[in-house]
């Protein structure tokens, strides 16, 4: 394809992008598809010959569009957000129609320094001390791997230099709340660790966040039977809850283990952004205890602007203090990777685990300077107040809880109606009741919820923060939800 | 940003960067910047105000593209062809302007499906049987992790469920060429079998392939010394020189032992789209020996179709037989990702790291639709042409050699003038002209070379393959190096 080819076709293609950003709203939010029918409407063999953008253009309305979750629908309110601000998209397109390859800084070095430089930015933006330094990852999951196998090799003073892992006379350990995301025991698992020596911990049943005390006991056990804590990961946003681990206490608890502290804040980084919402790493720069004891800073931090804030997927931030830590463990030097001259540079590749890296940067760069950040703290308090305002008319509503503390802008709520005998519906049936409506809700097109465990019970999640989420959208949520529920 | 924002922003991007592909001839392929001139040239703080976009694109036009190696030049002859064509750009915009969230099928089906049918149109075009079945990583480097952590597991038991590799009696080995990708001694580090445990197994001295003897004797001291041989990672185009590992012969020593196969062709890859090229993965399939010893089939094969094809980064492919072997390895089932009703369908985030994928089909599908096959084949042709019509010239050439075997579109040269009293450059001597050479070319901005080591020694690369580059690129670039060389 030619650039006047592209230019013709990028024209239409970037219409058809803005007539289904706006029809959203008139879209069901989830898919009625089933597994199959979107194959089945493909040719189970490759094109010969070559077709034109108007057939390709019109599967993507026949086909592809209605076999996806509209997550940009202002009435997704399922998992959590996942932004893709339009000002960040374009960025995206930048990067595409550029083409660049990060393989090293010499192949990109646009792309490596706009990339220190918005991951610094972003630090300002989330009032982190100069000593972070940040990079982008795909995706948190990724990032807590990167975490973990930097810890796995700080605790085992880089033993992959050696006998690796199999080599290892006392086994490591690593810490995590009940409720953290599932990606971190996957992490664990992946990193080598092992399930016998990953360890989750028991959370406070009003605020499900991590129980210190339980952490410190789990720790002790390890170390009196021989084994070595290596990593803690603290969930600041869980996914069931957003529930906030006590940071500091637990960074207390490491220090005196000199276990690596990494921070998942996939989901509620982006409130870091507001000044009022910084309580949410208290201590993450280290402190000295009131009887003298000096605590270090946490090691890493990583969350997503690809979330609520909105710099479309895959836009990942994780910040460490000592990049020579990941370094060591990840860097390669090939000779073909050679800088020509004396070039000392920020080499991406070694704080991660791809080789070849594409310009994320830019999404972020075009959404701060398009949006600007002080429109996207508006949002983001607008979504607060949303959720507060929500908890209130579900507090307010019979038979309806909000069962768990609102600390961001995801309400979990719970439906326990009178069964047929006027009794209180309960195990099974309350259940079954409560996937039935969460499951009608989503059925329904109208909008999106998540049904997750909690405490070993279903309950349902309304995670308000899309960007064109208003109060309006909400309130249709809730009121389906009531309709439907009461219907189940 | 509203869609009618977008749609205005959106048609000034389209025709900047259609401008900045039809500008591309006459940039210097590399950038002149040094480290830090980017930084320097942005702002330390982040904006507060929001911008429009005329100033963004003049920061592209000014600091961005000035800052970066053209790797869409069609001099550029560096590293291998990371091409973007413009029919996958295409798509990747259709990608970022839907923004859909893959983590599950449930919320992109179509996502997950198109992926299944453009991952089995790339097996068919390729000469896979149907028992392969493909996903789509961000490179082959994550794609070697993910292979080489279900080797592990498989060749442990699935130890991870228990005790972990730490737990591990008898230690487990990776086998690779010397001449691997540095990608494959980092992912093996990774996943913690130790740098004990990678064997670096020698080459034959005129093709640069493994010697089959070599890895036997490596593996049966291992076997011999209580060692359990996990993985073997073939290299199907070496990075050095595209040197073809004998997969067969490989096979069949692995097939004694149990050892998972993983074929590594990231970038020879996009020869298996020629059928005169299938050679390179000669018993992939399985086969049996003339004494009557069934050989199965590889484990594992990654190719990136955003080399050489052309499909933009970050499209890597990943074909596995058994795909439960990455599924028990990676699958999680947190409530949250329930899927409502009976649902079975593909969960690729079971087959990788990353939880949230975003909708890299596209790319490829609007790739094969818009371009179609036959012209990517062409354009395959012409590129193999071109390098053996420069590998004759060079021949030719006095004081100039070809230093290894053409077998794709790298042609390794070494120029060896004269010394001052007419003696014949070599040592160190050499090693300083080839490198100066090199660097000469690539500060010129004619044209990229790569300069690399083989048996010790600098040579340099010059790897065909850009979209746009036609045998007059080609020559360019080699007048430029008989000129500068002559000087240096």
């Amino acid at each position: 394809m030619t650039p006047e080819e592209f230019r013709t076709a990028g024209h239409q293609l970037i219409d058809w992008i803005a007539d289904y950003r706006t029809g959203l709203p008139d879209r069901p939010v989830q898919s009625t598809v089933k597994p199959g029918d979107v194959t089945g409407a493909l040719p189970a063999t490759p094109p010969t010959a070559p077709e034109d953008l108007a057939a390709v253009m019109r599967d993507l309305d026949e086909i592809i569009v209605p076999g996806l979750m509209q997550v940009q629908h202002p009435r997704h309110t399922g998992w959590f957000p996942s932004n893709a601000s339009l000002a960040s998209v374009l960025g995206d397109i930048a990067s595409s129609g550029i083409g660049a390859l990060g393989i090293s800084w010499q192949s990109a070095p646009a792309l490596t320094e706009l990339e220190e430089v918005v991951c610094d930015w972003m630090r300002q933006l989330t009032g982190l001390s100069e000593g972070w330094r940040g990079v982008i990852q795909d995706t948190a999951s990724t990032g807590c791997l990167v975490a973990l196998l930097a810890a796995r090799e700080r605790a085992a003073d880089y033993v992959s230099e050696r006998g690796g892992l199999q080599s290892l006379e006392a086994p490591l350990t690593v810490y995590s709340s009940e409720h953290a995301h599932s990606a971190t025991p996957k992490a664990a698992l992946l990193a080598g660790f092992g399930r016998d020596n990953i360890r989750s911990i028991a959370t406070d049943p009003a605020t499900h966040a991590l129980d210190p005390a339980a952490l410190r006991a789990a720790i002790e056990k390890d170390v009196n039977e021989g084994r070595r804590p290596a990593a803690i990961v603290v969930s600041v946003g869980t996914t069931a809850t957003t529930a906030v681990d006590p940071l500091a206490e637990i960074m207390q608890i490491a220090a005196g283990y000199g276990i690596w502290v990494h921070i998942d804040a996939a989901m509620a980084g982006s409130a870091l952004l507001l000044p009022e919402y910084r309580w949410l790493v208290e201590g993450i720069e280290g402190f000295t205890t009131p009887d003298g004891f000096t605590v270090p800073p946490a090691d890493s931090l990583g969350w997503n602007p690809h979330k609520w804030m909105g710099t479309i997927l895959d836009t990942s931030l994780l910040y460490v203090r000592e990049p020579e830590r990941l370094i060591r463990v990840m860097s390669t030097n090939p000779s073909f990777l050679r800088n020509s001259g004396a070039v000392v540079a920020t080499e991406y590749r070694d704080w991660g685990i791809p080789l070849g890296r594409r310009f994320r940067a830019l999404k972020l760069w075009f959404h701060l300077r398009l949006d600007g950040v002080e429109a996207i703290r508006e949002r983001l308090r607008r979504d607060l107040a949303n959720a507060q305002r929500l908890a209130r008319l579900v507090t307010a509503e019979p038979d309806w809880t909000v069962v768990a503390p609102v600390s961001l802008q995801t309400v979990c709520i719970r439906h326990t109606p009178s069964g047929p005998n006027g009794e209180t519906l309960d195990g099974e049936a309350l259940e079954q009741h409560t996937l039935a409506w969460a499951d009608a809700l989503n059925r329904s097109g109208v909008g999106t919820v998540t049904p997750a465990k909690l405490a070993g019970q279903w309950m349902v999640r309304i995670s308000i923060g899309v960007e064109s989420t208003e109060w309006s959208d909400v309130e249709a949520v809730w009121t389906a939800a009531k309709e439907l529920a009461a219907q189940a």
